[in-house]
């Protein structure tokens, strides 16, 4: 009884960006959990059995895994991006803090993925060339204060800021209002990236400034990437623009405090 | 004179994390740009021009691979994790944007990689579980005092913060200043997760806590990621220890601000 457990990052979409260890792994699993849109990117092969569940299913799906794994078998949990990024990895952890001593016997690795955010700005230029932070807009498992607060801190802090998860039919308000706290703290002027489906056949990427941004240009499959102050839109004839935040910080200290204006 | 330039990200250092999309692209080249120990991981291939620079010439390197392409040339710039963080992409936007107009026409494409931030996380469980940022430490491009406040802002905030560039010889006081800035807002007991040459043959994992956290054990191809006061360390029987930062943030929303003795 040595089960393995794999948590696989299958990147934004394109087979074209998923490596080796990710490959081999969801090729050796002899069972693959995953959400149902995730699973239908992997490849079918003989006597693989497949375990698809809905969205929002993340401890169920990663305790059936885990158990599964226990009884022995070589089992990889599927999920877009990086694991590690407001997916499964974690998922997995709570489970086998929460379970039984025996999950924490099994053989689990991680295996990481090109992550929404990076295929984004790959797609564009290089918007998170300065520091940036990466924050979930579902308030499914934090309060809505912990998320205006930590919009004020990247913000006023001056890091580029991604967003994930920004919208879906059942929170249809979250991105209009943080939207509009950031500009508390950014200049209507400040770029703002959609990506949508990134990499695949849909994909539709836009590029747009804070004033104009509208939140109904979102949906579960996009990650938003708001500039700081300094982010850059170069123009290029016959050519999509390039946007990118340079290396050379050029603020002063205390610009982005003087603006704080709803901190704590 | 239809030139092309790809700026690649190779990952961490194992080629098996590395996309087809980035094998293509450094197979297909005529010439590679890139920080010498960059290039040695890539295979030599006949007729491929290889030019070498070192660390700290990104402006020059981006500026000679751009006009290499000018020339007509398909150039790949060979950058390790993301081309897109802490590496190349924007030092080659910066040269489009500064350099003459021709360079706007090129036919320019970022390949994304693993950034060392998600190979480390991958390694030890899911530490980037919620709310992150990524920083840079390094103080040439800009100034301490916008480190400092950056630092504040990210720990006031609740985020889990992963350090780039934590160290060189030239520079080595910052990581030391960062954790005694750190330990204004996050209790001794954070975990701090050091990684060295993550995927790599002599890769070095260290788990510690801010109060134990050392700086010595940092240099330019280290890692680091500092949880927030809610990332948790799962012991296991026989095998190295999970580090995980749960989804459900359980923080009072005022918490952080109460704490925030630094800021501006």
């Amino acid at each position: 009884m040595s089960g393995r457990l794999a948590v696989v990052g299958i990147g934004p979409g394109d087979p074209a960006l998923l490596n080796e260890q990710a490959k081999s792994a969801l090729a050796d699993a002899d069972a693959l959990y995953g959400y149902r849109a995730y699973l239908d990117r992997v490849p079918a092969r003989q006597g693989q059995s497949r375990h698809a569940s809905d969205n929002r299913q993340e401890t169920a799906r990663a305790a059936a895994a885990l158990a599964h794994a226990a009884r022995g078998a070589n089992v990889a949990v599927v999920t877009g991006g990086d694991p590690g990024v407001f997916a499964m990895a974690a998922a997995v952890c709570e489970e086998i803090e929460a379970g039984p001593p025996a999950l924490r016997a099994l053989d689990v690795t991680v295996i990481p993925g090109i992550t929404a955010m990076l295929a984004l700005a790959a797609r564009v230029g290089a918007p998170l060339g300065h520091d940036f932070c990466a924050l979930s807009l579902s308030d499914n498992l934090k309060s809505w204060e912990v998320i205006e607060r930590r919009l004020d801190a990247a913000a006023s802090g001056g890091f580029v800021i991604a967003l994930y998860n920004p919208a879906s039919r059942a929170r249809p308000l979250q991105l209009r209002r943080a939207f509009e706290r950031l500009a508390r703290h950014l200049p209507g002027s400040t770029l703002v990236i959609f990506g949508r489906a990134v990499s695949r056949p849909d994909e539709r990427i836009s590029i747009t400034t804070l004033a104009e941004a509208g939140a109904e240009d979102a949906d579960m499959s996009t990650v938003i990437i708001v500039g700081s102050a300094e982010t850059r839109l170069i123009d290029r004839p016959g050519r999509a623009p390039l946007v990118y935040s340079p290396r050379k910080q050029t603020v002063p200290a205390g610009s982005g405090g003087s603006s704080r204006r709803g901190g704590a």
